[in-house]
């Protein structure tokens, strides 16, 4: 036991917090020592927060607090805490030592000005911008090992960003400019994205009420999603220039995110050549699963599950493709996703205790 | 237009208001004129607040004011507001003039000692509670009749009264001390009731979150709901007592209660006896369904309707009854029993503006 | 009642001939006379089929039937029957002198060719494509006068052609080869759609088994989904083009159909010439609901009425739009346009019993 | 890999099988070394028939052949599969030497002669419903201990059986002619008991057609579902008797029972008393949950775990009861209690591979 990597969890309060923890104690090599709720103010034990934790853990959930924290000598932070919240207390838990592994988007933008707007904050660590490792695993395998500041990725992101990167990286999309003269065929890149409702958070709001999401489906946040400049960020596209259009949606359902994502193609790829750039990207990304039949991702095949699906289908005539991924917003677009990267960073096989 | 009866309804913003208003904008008979919300300080369009409501009507709702809804002359005033609150604008309503309909528990119970520990507030004015006619339509259409303050049911206790009276009234369920000897047979009349989210308000709570409701089932205010002793009063039993056992669920859909209710019957009591004695009770109430065959009531089929299902199974060996009902919590269990109400005090046939 | 028009329903045992069947038994000036089932050999209670309308009607259902419709001398005869059926009996009622309102796809494609692709049939009644009158009551109000085949529109197609219509017409989305030289700037029409279930219809399927549904969310007939010629057709361009692209999802609820429909708009287009162009073409249609301030339309607000909501959201520097329409596939998607139609065709006010 | 255990499970296809499958593909002294379909003709790839599992196995399921189990020498069957096709195959795979795990209803009543009212089929080997040992596993240890035939209790009988056997052997409930002369206030157990759609398996059938089941709730199989019988026996009453009633609905949720029990304490008994019966039976079980506080257990708290939670209500003055459980169907249910069973039947630790 106490040569395990041992672990503390801040924000345990939230959906992200509890399925991390959940995962945590089942995890061979990294112990969960201590857990610490952001808002509160007093110690309760966790399984009265979480009943769904009750006879797995005896731990308890104390206020945040830096001292506290230094006492459980974690090598391992989890921060599932607020955006400004992880801001603030991220720089003291580094300097203690500890490798930070931050869910919330603290640290995920590189550029601070764009912080106000999205945020709601003013971003006071460029520097820790800079150091930060934007943790999409499969792409950051590198960065990531020995890394002590984390800034694992958002759920939308992460849905996006998973099947469209091995696409631009292998030249198959048209774009505005393109070689061999097709620029007038390009098109932006849409990515019309439907969530569940823990991507709300476990805060009661009028649009989380019940009533307002069961039997309904709604856009939200046109064109104003803080994620939409992560996804320009992971694109390599100027946010808010025509490039990419993003729309998420509430699906009345508890967990998972599918995006469907549509791509002109530049003239003469198939399905074989998006198939093709997927199965090298993702030859030794056990979680990512391409789905190459006709069979396309749905939400239910990874609900409660670590992986990201991606499938497509291709008009071959018209160049267009529809590219449909699929994760769960809590475990691929958070907490399975923090703990991967953490055991990339740690040495371990990215599965521990993931799957 | 003018000749119509002239109706305000305060609450408008909750479920059963909104509801209500939509049946009112339609009746043929009764001209809605004025719209108040009971927590609200400024004046906005009723289809902001109720976006299904638009194009519909062209109303504002004002926040409550005694005077401003004055200057309407209503002949007609639905409460959709809260308990305390009813209790405390009712008199002067009254005092007005208006025939007062009351959605809330203010005026329910005739013993005024039940009100601090079921809703929270000492009842002022039993000589209210004494006059209020209590409006489980087809057991009240006499006391209806030009009556001017109408308690309007729970949504629990009408499922559960209206099937129960008349069986209880024909002499068909054991009792405790029962003629004939069979005493011994009593059992208690034990009511398990389902409910949609709508029936928790509108209010946003860790109790309404969608995350919380779906994909789950809960009991909840076991032995100790204010639906209770309003059940026990209707049932003719003493608050309190092994008569009446109530447990109340939460469903994870909207709208639609289903009650399950085990009595047990006297001895040689057959299924065709409670059919008939429904049947007859129910004669001219066309608003109540008796499902005489092997079909149950079920919730989809009252769900947007105004209609309560009554069904039953009977084991004539042991003699035991499972009674089953069925009606829309907002609709039979609050707005259109409301507007059914008001039709017969107002002496038009009850389906008008309902159905 | 004798000078009502006569209606008989066929196909009475589906969620569209339902709701039909519900809004007819309370319209004014129709009187529902006859109901028959396409796929059943016996006679069976319309009640015991819908429990729904247990109450509400005494009619019989009865097996299709040439000789029993024309018994019962209908001057209108709904087909809410499936595709092949619809084409197979519709001409000979036409012939027996009744105004035909089919809500299957059988007269909705005026290329017979399309057929044998996306219905799986050869069409034999060309010259009824051409004679039937599609009935998207907004922009069909004057060929619809005295028809007598009309093709009520797809779910799909109804809310994808009601918000894009006016656009085109007022020439306010980018084409490409558009005058003023902006064909550069052109992009698809790229429409991402979701519906609710009752859209798959009622005969049980893996894809309509509530735990396939339940809690995911999926793309299905990518590229291949019958309703896209319809839509090409509605919105005037090539089918199978890139001009138009059109992926339907399965939601996770019973009735609505959200569509989010990309849109490039020609340079210096604004949001207030969207809404323009909606208000004129909508000034004296009274079912479709323009969303001109910061709300967008949701299901809730249009489920179980008779609306189509539109809004949008105008980046104007980028010129992209984001359409968003909503409506009930079962009401507006099928038996509440059907009976519009029928009302407009018999010179009734178009929300005579549809609201 | 080649010490391990070798387990073929049999019915693949369903929800149950795939649950298990799921968890024997995580199991450390288990290998799952081939998969079955009882109603399949092909050999098809696991992964395609459950696509959840992509990725995580590369088995083949094979159309069901004696034979072919036997090639793979398996020491454990389990039986997913319909109950007459368990009983007719089980006696050849115990024959063959395997430890066999009926997951239906073939081994679990040990009165032959309630077969055919209840299942359909007369049983031809009452001997092995003697021998089978019915795997309600905290009641049941010592006799599954090297057992070769494993009968896996129902769903529901395990929802109740798990919280009422400890009462029933403390004699904390009133019986009908007690000792104590407390006979004149007993009641019948009553169990009500509310289930998700996987428990009605996974052939689409107009009773799990999403719509019907969707914002809907019933009762369904009133006094004739056949785990009456199964929790007669259990509790240890004759089946049809008044000392019974089961009632099950069918909630609109994937998986999930709650069950809530009304029974009749003996006089004097208190909370405490029940929590105490509890703490004794369930003192080294831990996959069983008491909640002793406040919180009642509810659908989420237990859904995708392997857990039975158990809570209770009592009114000390009437001495009514309201016990309350709550487990996962397919897991503690149906596939983890298999697991456990099969885990002692092999003498390991009853969580490996469950929890």
């Amino acid at each position: 036991m106490s040569s395990r990597v041992r672990a503390v969890v801040a924000g345990a309060t939230g959906y992200s917090g509890r399925d991390l923890i959940g995962l945590l104690l089942d995890h061979p090599r990294i112990e969960l020592v201590g857990v610490f709720a952001s808002r509160s103010a007093e110690t309760t034990p966790l399984a009265a927060i979480h009943p769904q934790l009750t006879g797995l853990t005896a731990l308890d959930c104390q206020p945040f607090d830096e001292a506290a924290i230094a006492e459980f000598r974690p090598d391992l932070v989890f921060l599932a805490t607020p955006n400004e919240f992880s801001h603030e207390v991220a720089p003291a838990l580094l300097d203690a030592g500890a490798t930070v592994v931050d869910l919330s988007g603290a640290f995920r933008l590189r550029d601070e000005a764009l912080y106000p707007e999205f945020y709601g904050f003013e971003h006071t660590r460029p520097d820790l911008l800079r150091k930060a490792v934007y943790g999409l695993t499969e792409f950051a395998r590198e960065r990531l090992r020995g890394a002590n500041l984390i800034a694992n990725p958002g759920c939308y992101p992460t849905s996006i960003l998973t099947p469209m990167i091995p696409l631009l990286r292998a030249g198959l999309v048209a774009v505005p400019n393109g070689s061999g003269g097709d620029g007038s065929e390009w098109q932006p890149i849409i990515c019309d994205s439907k969530s569940g409702v823990t991507g709300a958070g476990k805060s009661p709001t009028a649009d989380t009420h019940f009533v307002e999401v069961s039997e309904s489906f709604k856009t939200y946040n046109v064109f104003r999603h803080r994620h939409a400049p992560e996804i320009a960020q992971g694109l390599g596209v100027a946010n808010g220039s025509r490039a990419l259009i993003f729309t998420p949606h509430l699906l009345p359902i508890n967990r998972g995110i599918l995006s469907t994502i549509y791509v002109k193609l530049k003239k003469g790829v198939a399905r074989q050549d998006v198939l093709s750039a997927w199965r090298g990207a993702f030859v030794d990304a056990p979680l990512v699963r391409v789905f190459a039949g006709a069979q396309m991702p749905e939400i239910k095949f990874v609900a409660n599950t670590p992986f990201c699906d991606v499938g497509c289908a291709v008009d071959e005539v018209t160049g267009q493709a529809i590219v449909v991924s699929a994760l769960d917003n809590l475990l691929k677009g958070a907490a399975s996703q923090a703990l991967q990267n953490a055991n990339v960073a740690l040495g371990f096989d990215e599965r521990e205790g993931v799957i």
